[in-house]
C-alpha cells in the first residue's frame, strides 16, 4: 500500500502573493517518483496557532508531512517553536545543530549572534536533516520533516530525506494529446475509466492559439492496465478520425 | 475589519506535480489589492469526501472561500456535485447555465452532448459567475465562489466577482533590499517589529551569484507607520554602512 503524504507551506510571502511557491511542485514530483501519494497541501501564514492546528490535524491523517518555511534567523521564522508547542516538547538548543552552525560562522570568520544561534533551537530530541547549501539543518520529528522555504535549500534537504522514505511502485504516467475540446471525448473517457477503476484517467484542456487541445493522462502503478486503457482510447480516436499525438 | 479568505484548489494534476498551480498566486495578489486577508490555502485531490470535508471546514472559518478546478465536462470534474453534497442540496440542471451553454454550442453549430450538459449541473439555487472566455459559468453558493481551474478562465471569473467582495484599506507594501544575509540584521528587525506591532515585517533572503541579498518587506494598511518603520531600518543601515536599495 502506497504511503500517503501532505505538505504544509508556512509563510506570509506566499499567501500575500509576493512569492510564487515552487516547493509544492518539486515535492509533488519527487513523491510521485517514489510511489508516495500526495493527498493534501496546506498553506498557512506565520501565525503560531495556525501552524499548530495544521500540524495537529495533518500528523494523525498522513504517513508523512513535509513542511517548508519559517526556520530562518528572523523574528517571523516561528516554525520550530510552533512545532515544539504542537508536540508539547521543550523548545531548546540542539547541540548538534549548534555545533554545525558555530563551525559555519567560525569558518567564515563571523560572529555567532543570537539570531544565528536561534537556528539551532528546535523541539527536544529531534533528528537533524542535513543541508549542504547553507549548513543550517532542518529536522525530523515523528512523521514530520521540517525544511527550509528557500527552494535551493529545501531541495537539498529533500534529497537527504528521500532515502529514508518508504517507497512503493512508482506511479507511471502516460498521456495522449488530442486536438479537440474535452467535451467531445468525455463520454468515452468515462467508459474507459469504468473499465479500469484502478488507474486514474485525467483530462486537461488547453488552447494553442485558438485551437483546442486536450491532454489525456493515464496514471497508476500497473503498466499493463495503463497500456490497455490508452490503446482503447487510441482505437476510438482512430475510428472517429480525431487527430492525436502520443 | 478586513475580511478573511481561503482558497481551495481542487485537482489531481496539481498534487501529482504535473501542473504548477498559478491560480493561488493570482488570487493572493488580487485579494491583497482589495484589502482582504488570505489566511489559508488547501490543495486536494479529485476525491469527493476530501472536497466535502475541506468545504465544510473552511466555510465556517472564513468570510470568503474561492475554489478552482473540477467544473469541466469530464468524469474527473466532481466539484459541483461534491459541493451540492456538502450543502445537502440537490445537484440539478441550472436553467440559466443550461441556456448559456446551449446557446454557445448552437452558435458553434455543434451538438449539446451529455458531457457538455453536465457543466450546467450545480447545487440548487446558486448564483452564476460569468465567464467571458468559454461562456460556461462558475457559481456562488453562500460564501463560496466556485471557479474553473484553467488560469485564463479563472482570472476572468475573478474579475466578475471582485466587484461584489467587501474591500477594506488595501494592504500597502514597501521594501528595502539589503546586501547582507538576514542573520546580520535580524535583531534590529525584531526591535522595529516590536515598536510597530500592527505592521508585518518580513525578511526574505536569497542569493545573486554568491552574494547574499535580503528583501525586507513592510506590510500593513497604515502608510505612515510603514514609512516610519522603513526609515528606522534605513537609519540603522546607514549607521552600520550596509549597502541597500529602496
Amino acid at each position: 500500500m502506497a504511503k500517503r503524504a501532505a505538505i504544509l507551506v508556512i509563510g506570509n510571502e506566499i499567501l500575500s502573493g509576493r512569492v510564487q511557491d515552487k516547493n509544492v511542485n518539486f515535492i509533488a514530483k519527487r513523491l510521485s517518483e517514489c510511489g508516495i501519494r500526495l493527498v493534501e497541501v496546506r498553506l498557512v501564514l506565520d501565525i503560531e496557532e495556525d501552524i499548530i492546528s495544521s500540524i495537529n490535524d495533518l500528523k494523525s491523517k498522513y504517513d508523512y508531512i513535509f513542511t517548508t518555511g519559517g526556520i530562518g534567523p528572523t523574528h517571523d521564522d516561528i516554525t520550530s517553536q510552533s512545532i515544539s508547542k504542537a508536540f508539547n516538547l521543550p523548545y531548546e538548543k540542539n547541540q548538534e545543530a549548534y555545533d554545525l552552525i558555530k563551525k559555519l560562522y567560525e569558518e567564515r570568520g563571523e560572529d555567532l549572534n543570537p539570531s544565528r544561534e536561534k537556528m539551532a533551537f528546535m523541539p527536544k530530541g529531534v533528528e537533524l536533516i542535513r543541508n549542504d547549501v547553507t549548513k543550517c539543518p532542518g529536522f525530523k520529528i515523528d512523521n514530520i520533516f521540517v525544511m527550509a522555504g528557500i527552494p535551493e535549500i529545501m531541495q537539498n534537504m529533500f534529497y537527504h530525506i528521500e532515502k529514508q522514505l518508504e517507497k512503493s511502485n512508482p506511479i507511471i504516467s502516460e498521456s495522449v494529446r488530442i486536438y479537440i475540446g474535452e467535451s467531445l471525448i468525455a463520454y468515452h473517457l468515462e467508459e474507459i475509466q469504468k473499465q479500469y477503476p484502478h488507474i486514474d484517467i485525467g483530462s486537461y484542456p488547453s488552447k494553442i492559439e485558438e485551437n483546442h487541445i486536450t491532454e489525456i493522462v493515464f496514471k497508476g502503478t500497473n503498466k499493463e492496465s495503463i497500456g490497455e486503457a490508452k490503446e482503447k482510447l487510441i482505437k476510438i480516436l482512430q475510428e472517429k478520425v480525431i487527430r492525436y499525438d502520443i
